[in-house]
């Protein structure tokens, strides 16, 4: 029977040296779990000279990612390098030379994973990305495995550590936008380039590979409807405080009837509600099955050691099949590749849910009834009003938030309204989310 | 290849019928989902006659448990009766039929684990679990598969939605003990004989589970600490909340070197801490691993159609194997059974924590000083202390918090100081927790 299965890294980054770490600090209470060994026999990157801190035996470290995709030894591919190319490229070739492969490669699996889940399939051979969403929690497991005796109702998800991070410094200690991320870029919570992870790009792959599992089909990164964090200023986070809500960047899917409502956007959700208290860096995903009603799932997102614990998880469950002499136990979409069809998505306009809007006004009689009057005759009903009189550049705030409306008509009452001569810019608008979804 | 997996039901009760409702339900979703199908091809039970509100097909129902363990075509056996027999010696006849089982029952894995584990693990038979702690919710798998690349540093628990509720209900609305339980079992969160749960045994039986998964070995129940929540009253309740704490019935386990510290008892935990908001008839867990540091689990911890959402899940885990054409690939105890050993708990006395004591004493000069001399000689120093002049059968409760104390002193301490002249009753001691386990 097979003791030693071997593994070849990609990607000799901050990820891969947690993988090297916790395999030397767990490789003994992990091979005494499994019934194998689990053997690192070679690591690819293009530095391998710099120090990560960890030592690895003299003869592993290569410059040549074909050192392990061509050697017949290897079981295990375990990507680590993110991006599209070549990960794309060296996935594809580990597939078809019968590796079994695991990966944190949101972005590569939200673009391409059609192609790369397919290949695998036809192959016979495992995919393995629970570290690609939600870090070291197991969500993917979760849905995959788990719950797969649900019809999944819906997936509320924090799943961008560094947004989270910078819209909860600024409602717990003030401060705007620009400040925090600055700080959240200097304790090393945020990247240089910040685009991927503020503007909704990552937190949209992460929906993306959700949606799949959940509802068992492809999903196209453009037809998803996507907001950033950039635009959330000091006077939204306090006007939030103010109606008893707190803003979080959420992923979301919602069932209705056959159709899938999917958005990512900043939402303001009730103080009460699970998702409110999920601060800081972490991540976090409520799920409701129709049998098993809400599960909930929290933890580090990201992180050196949190990431390697969801890989080698991966690899673990990977090696049990290679063990019993099986592959493609789980599909990587839960259903058969042959059976994956499009989702069938709710046009965004279509979506119906309570709103928060904020007008930039000039402050003079009569204006919040030009604004009620526009909105009513597109349908919105008006929850609460807060109007004071603070100004600012010469205009004051007025917020308001909705009754359940559609996005169609809120799109086309915004439109009107930010064409009075009396608003003096652009409406700001937040979506809010009731306590349960439904 | 094999298309219909055919089911046997031994206990036709809330949970068997929550399991024939969901099949009912999304039975073509499982079956889209699985590539094959689930026949539930009989349910045995005392009573065929009472309706469940649920139709099954004519010849499904029996009164003998014999025609699903005898029955060659019946590939998985859902025991969902509870208690010790005649549940142990069906799960051995089906386990020696060669048919891979399913079974909720804590009670029975905790006292007879070693017997039924070592019996599957012998003949290559699978069993699932899952809805034997936590409900719905995934811990088993989680522990077993997704973090078992880590050393579990500790486990705290929320585990009995009965006793999560009392607590709740006295916290938030008021009420004594007593009263809070007869309106539970009046709206049937508590059972008739509430013993069970409000003593603690059904979560400790839910430990032991936990302890044997987590750390790979045999653990007997008379070795674990076990406290229930029928002491407190309403005036702890009280002073928790004055101090910061809330009262939780907390199962633990705590990795200590090479010994686990494991024990069940009411605790009190800061409003912070992650388990503090855990409340109503909910469950959860909160699991440290070396590497993914803090994973935090929440869900309904019982009921109909969440347990039979976890049952389905072992139902299409072991499915999945037979599709593939094995068995065993992960062991139930995580471990080989060969390697399974006796679990090297700390002593109870060796515990190591901080405690709330509620002291009844006559209001007369120098009490104070008396218990605190006890206290100090005992090695045991006080964090604060709450004295007022309330008079109650002519005692007052004196309470004071200690820093990190050792559970033998404590006892020792006690012992001394409920035999003082001026001491009127048996002193309360509720042990707290901090915010993280280490």
């Amino acid at each position: 029977m097979k003791r030693v299965i071997n593994l070849g890294l990609i990607g000799f980054g901050t990820i891969g040296t947690g993988v090297v770490r916790l395999l030397q600090a767990n490789g003994e209470l992990i091979a005494e779990r499994l019934g194998a060994k689990l053997n690192l026999k070679r690591i690819a990157d293009l530095d391998i000279v710099r120090s990560r801190g960890v030592s690895v035996p003299e003869g592993v470290l290569t410059t040549r990612a074909d050192d392990i995709l061509n050697d017949p030894e290897i079981d295990i591919v375990i990507e680590l390098m993110g991006g599209y190319e070549p990960a794309r490229t060296f996935i594809l070739k580990a597939i078809d030379n019968n590796k079994h492969v695991c990966t944190a490669n949101k972005a590569l699996l939200a673009a391409h994973g059609d192609e790369l889940f397919k290949s695998a399939n036809k192959k016979g051979i495992n995919i393995g990305f629970e570290a690609s969403v939600g870090g070291t929690i197991p969500v993917i497991k979760t849905i995959k495995e788990s719950l797969i005796a649900n019809r999944i109702e819906s997936i509320a998800a924090i799943v961008n550590g560094t947004s989270n991070y910078i819209l909860s410094k600024m409602t717990d200690e003030g401060g705007s936008f620009q400040d925090v991320l600055k700080e959240a870029q200097s304790l090393g919570f945020a990247e240089a380039d910040p685009t991927f992870d503020i503007e909704g790009i990552d937190a949209l792959h992460k929906l993306a590979i959700l949606l799949s599992l959940s509802y068992g089909g492809k999903v196209h990164l453009n037809d998803l409807h996507r907001e950033g964090i950039s635009t959330i200023t000091e006077q939204d986070i306090a006007f939030a405080k103010e109606l008893g809500y707190r803003i979080k960047l959420l992923a979301l899917a919602i069932r209705r009837g056959r159709k899938i409502e999917a958005r990512l956007h900043p939402t303001m959700i009730p103080l009460d509600h699970i998702l409110a208290n999920v601060n800081s860096n972490f991540n976090a995903f409520h799920i409701i099955g129709n049998a098993s009603d809400s599960v909930f799932l929290y933890g580090q997102g990201a992180g050196m050691m949190p990431t390697a614990s969801a890989v080698l998880g991966d690899v673990v469950d990977i090696s049990r099949d290679l063990l019993k002499g099986i592959a493609g136990r789980v599909p990587p979409r839960v259903l058969d590749e042959e059976k994956i069809q499009e989702i069938a998505l709710l046009p965004f306009a279509d979506v119906t849910t309570n709103y928060y809007f904020r007008f930039s006004a000039v402050d003079r009689p009569g204006v919040l009834s030009r604004i009620a009057g526009i909105l009513g005759k597109n349908n919105i009903s008006i929850a609460a009003v807060i109007q004071k009189g603070r100004k600012e550049n010469g205009a004051v705030p007025i917020v308001m938030t909705t009754y359940k409306a559609r996005e169609r008509d809120v799109q086309k009452a915004l439109g009107q309204i930010d064409r009075l001569d009396v608003v003096m810019g652009k409406t700001m608008l937040i979506r809010i989310e009731d306590k349960k979804l439904s």
